[in-house]
């Protein structure tokens, strides 16, 4: 096989399973070349990626020895998707009965899943995130595309406890908008032992929702690596949890009035 | 820059992006090279792709021209995917109360999802499917991860219909599993206009939840390119939708006794 067919196999296959550990002898046999071989085209496709800011190659110490992808987002192009989905959710239709956000269209929108994704992944990387949780329905595809690029199972939160999810853990919790009692559930089968678990949520007003997801969590004795949210509201400021990051900071929602979005997302890359 | 860079850039923003057109003047552009060498790159790429069996390059003809990368899953890959996952499923531990099947986990894991999502979206490449449409909620990561392959929005249908949908419209029907009757919906500014839908869920039994769901996109004008599920009943033979497809059929469960599971995925390429 020449050099260029073997790049590009190894380029699609990295590409194809962000933060999955290949190992050596396995691209060796798949592609029928040498380790050494190999090893010359990893730091091609690492240098290139690199020089391009849209990824990296990382070396696994071990045993076998391998590599993994993991995705980078150049700041640049970090920038434009803000601005774009600013301009996309300030439009005043938008805004439903009660001050509610119409994200729907958004939450499904490929591109935009795609590429949450990869920012959400990339600021979670260095934490050994082994599971991401979220609630459902609305933060589902977010959370997936997330899971996807840290190559981590979901687990979803259930409103009710379902015949199909097994044993399950329960818990309690005030629901921030609607102000009455909850409860929330968690299969016990679904979630993995020591868990480091990313919470990703569509939207955050107070944190109530994303508080209770933690209290359920600590009855797993999970540990939570922080919490990811496409958008927060700017009131009330104080939120039930300290620690989250938010691609957007929304104003109070009014029918007929302006809608304030802020990109806050834009300055992750230094949180690495 | 050389071509193997080219060719590792190339590969990378193309297999990030199935199923998404890219004009030749955007690469150019970014690639900093002249239309002629990207169409020799092009052409390697596919070359690449296609020996292997996993993938190719579509050319788009009209005004920009452009290219575009669709997944092919080898046979041998498919056979072996499913016969893994026919020994998982198979595990006696696996049947809940009441005969149902514990699948949450298989639902979450992320190389099942993208895997499924690949052979999904291959046996729909053809159809021009223009979004994806799932009933919440077990059935959404799978949507999620066949609607990136098709790059098409996905669509949730609702049991209730949430403030957070704006205007939605709704149908009743009597659920197949529950013998009840059940509202379920879809918010009207979610579906694109002239909608060509494919179904995907986790699990059918007689197909009422399909069939309602068919019936709710007939209120949309909706044309249904099909139905696609991870698993199936043999029970009972005759379903209330005639034409979709399934991964694998599963016999009658009971608690303590042999789950038959059955590959039926195997032979899908033949479709195309």
């Amino acid at each position: 096989m020449r050099r260029s067919e073997r790049l590009i196999r190894m380029t699609k296959w990295l590409v194809t399973l962000p933060n999955t550990p290949v190992s050596l002898s396995d691209l060796s046999e798949h592609l029928s070349a040498a380790k050494s071989s190999l090893s010359e085209d990893v730091a091609i496709i690492r240098h290139t990626l690199e020089s391009e800011g849209s990824g990296t190659i990382a070396t696994i110490q071990g045993a076998g020895g391998g590599v993994k992808y993991q995705v980078r987002v150049p700041q640049d192009a970090t920038l434009r998707f803000l601005d774009d989905m600013a301009a996309k959710l300030k439009d005043p239709s938008r805004i439903l009965p009660g001050g509610f956000l119409y994200m729907s269209d958004i939450l499904g929108d490929p591109d935009v899943l795609d590429f949450v994704g990869q920012l959400f992944a990339q600021a979670f990387y260095h934490s050994a995130v082994n599971v991401v949780v979220t609630i459902e329905t609305k933060g589902i595809p977010l959370a997936v595309a997330v899971a996807r690029y840290l190559h981590v199972p979901v687990v979803i939160v259930r409103r009710e406890h379902r015949v199909t999810e097994g044993a399950a853990v329960s818990v309690h919790y005030v629901s921030g908008s609607e102000r009455r009692i909850q409860p929330m559930s968690i299969s016990k089968r679904a979630m993995p032992s020591h868990a480091k678990a990313l919470i990703v949520d569509d939207f955050m007003r107070a944190g109530a929702t994303a508080k209770a997801v933690m209290n359920l969590l600590s009855e797993f004795s999970a540990e939570v690596a922080g919490t990811a949210v496409l958008m927060s509201t700017m009131e009330p400021q104080q939120k039930l949890i300290s620690d989250y990051l938010s691609l957007f900071t929304v104003g109070t929602l009014k029918e007929g009035q302006q809608i304030q979005v802020i990109p806050t997302g834009g300055t992750w890359n230094e949180k690495d």
